[in-house]
């Protein structure tokens, strides 16, 4: 019986947080990161402020919270294009391309995002997690000769995720495709000196 | 007569921003940029805060100021190592190569500049300038048939800074090369198709 009922409270925690996070991004959708403050989010998720503050001490950690939450979505999408079926280099160039495009859509939602949260301890976090998940797929790549092998993966990756997130300021998906094809070359085998 | 007189006006307020500025930059390598307050200026310039504020309007603008003016330093520093003998891909390796140095250095500063002063106008301009400065030098390693023709200069030029910003986060100068050697390698006449 305890358990059931510890579920029970686990479970209710975990649909308040999610209320709380959906109508965040609305917010943030709809006003732009300023728009977000304690009092919106109780009146439109309609918890009482002293309970938000119980789950949430303040906006930046609702914020923050959001954030990672997001950039969970990305990886997921991103594992979900690098298990399709292709050659390690196919499998790569797609990801690669798929990550510039969601750091674009990004950046029109809005482009202060960047600025405020990636100071927050849970953006390096999340960062390191893309860096591992990158190096898996160029150490793939580097084994199938599809990938240079003077550089470490962890190296390379954080050479993609830098050299892609130039996609956030560019006009079109011809430009972000160009970008990622001059990225990709970036890590071809090479055949200079 | 009245132009003199402008003239040591002009050269007095110069010097006065000069004097705040080279603080700033102590303040900040000293405490970081939370330690720059618009007292602490003023106590360590011998200037009146009452005349401080009549040259800047708060700590943000004094920041900024210096900011841009680390920038231009940083152009000038750029186009001296622009202008050396060489091919123009040898000299376009030379300038990423110092371009990568110096956001190296400035991340070892404080890695919360970025975040904290790139959301301001004066960067946008200073990047642009920096873009600027790139596409001209990759325009004529197009024309020298050592930079890919399939991608328009500014796109690699933005390509480049953005790739070579990963520097701020490497261990070590052996790094920094490396990084420097990838991207270079995006940018070479494509042999693929």
């Amino acid at each position: 019986m305890p358990k059931l009922w510890n579920e029970t409270i686990e479970e209710h925690r975990r649909a308040v947080r999610k209320t709380v996070l959906d109508v965040t991004g609305a917010l943030v959708a709809e006003q732009g990161l300023r728009g977000v403050t304690m009092s919106r989010i109780a009146e439109r998720t309609g918890i009482g402020r002293a309970t938000l503050y119980k789950y949430f001490p303040d906006v930046e950690s609702i914020l923050a919270a959001w954030h990672e939450c997001q950039i969970e979505g990305h990886l997921e999408e991103l594992a979900a294009v690098r298990d399709c079926p292709g050659s390690p280099g196919e499998r790569l160039t797609a990801v690669l391309d798929a990550y510039a495009r969601i750091q674009r859509r990004r950046h029109g939602h809005d482009p202060e995002i960047g600025a405020v949260l990636h100071r927050g301890q849970h953006v390096a976090h999340a960062e390191q997690h893309l860096i591992r998940f990158l190096a898996d797929l160029l150490a793939e790549g580097v084994e199938a000769g599809e990938v240079r092998a003077d550089v470490a993966p962890d190296e390379l990756a954080a050479y993609c995720l830098h050299a892609l997130s130039a996609a956030g300021g560019l006009p079109s998906e011809a430009a972000v495709r160009r970008l990622v094809r001059v990225t990709v070359d970036g890590l071809r085998p090479s055949q200079s000196v």
